[in-house]
């Protein structure tokens, strides 16, 4: 049987969403691998605006429950890190000990964005660590490319997180990181 | 036996972090809760910064495992929403089904910190949707704190989240949510 896989990422919120679904959809299939998506689903209307986020969270959470893998897009998205729902879902699948790659479209690592984040304005503490000027918080330096919690938990559980130097205007359409990951699930997966 | 509750945030980058999570520890305690707070071991000495980074997000989860709840800090951090490291550890909680609670010490919602991101440059798409004029992002708006897996995974699972408008210069320090949420936590567990 075909392994599914839940594609996660920020791409629901794009002004072509679906397009760029169906395009990630698409490379999923031709890969042999069989896809489930958000917004595969449509949303049946409720009440409340907060009833509605509740049932694309079911939706997208019993999605998960049926896959077997995911590839999360962790291109940083609002901020200096990726997507919080995409990284709630990949901690929601690694709890479960399913197959879990990821990939960002930026090469700037964790420590070299929240530098930037600081406008470069950062000093090193007493014991060594990197730290904001304007706030005191610390900067993340352990050559990953987000939070630790997510790169460690995908890869201590085998799987990879690719790196790929998108052009600014197509960081949350290019797929050649993701084409990567695809490639390497199938590898893993008929092991 | 006492209920374990893993507790979840940014404090751990904080220039003060261990005074922080003793505060917070010491609350959990008060409450008549156990405690599972990371920054608690020791970390041994590693090969590789990487190495490092793999040490703690084992031992992170494996607290996880051994708890039987979470509380979350959802307060914004480095960007439009929480840390990243924070939402894996909710969704891999949640994946579980332990108890989930959170708090923000930000009363703004999501749309708003979302519009205010984009300097209110925003508009309203054909569909209705509400997106940020420079990049053609939809705005989520559904009446959450944060992105809707959180909320949603926390509260379809009877949790609650807890929002407070803290002081900025207490944003990541202000414990009054976090007390609301080991009440709610304590009466839950004691149903």
């Amino acid at each position: 049987m075909s392994v599914k896989v839940y594609l996660a990422g920020p791409e629901v919120f794009l002004p072509n969403a679906r397009e760029q679904l169906n395009i990630k959809i698409a490379l999923t299939k031709a890969a042999g691998l069989t896809p489930v998506s958000p917004g595969d689903f449509v949303v049946p209307p409720q009440p409340t605006r907060r009833q509605f986020g509740h049932a694309i969270s079911e939706i997208d959470e019993k999605m998960m429950d049926s896959a077997d893998a995911i590839i999360a897009n962790l291109t940083p998205y609002h901020g200096v890190s990726a997507d919080v729902g995409t990284c709630y879902e990949l901690g929601y699948m690694c709890a479960q000990g399913k197959l879990a790659y990821a990939y960002t479209n930026v090469a700037a690592d964790m420590r070299t964005r929240t530098v930037e984040h600081y406008g470069g304005d950062v000093f090193t503490d007493a014991n060594g660590r990197l730290r904001g000027r304007r706030t005191g918080l610390s900067v993340e330096d352990v050559d990953m490319i987000d939070n630790l919690m997510m790169q460690g938990g995908i890869e201590r559980r085998g799987g990879q997180v690719i790196v790929h130097d998108a052009a600014p205007d197509r960081l949350y359409t290019d797929t050649t990181a993701f084409e990567i990951c695809l490639r390497l699930l199938v590898e893993r997966a008929t092991q």
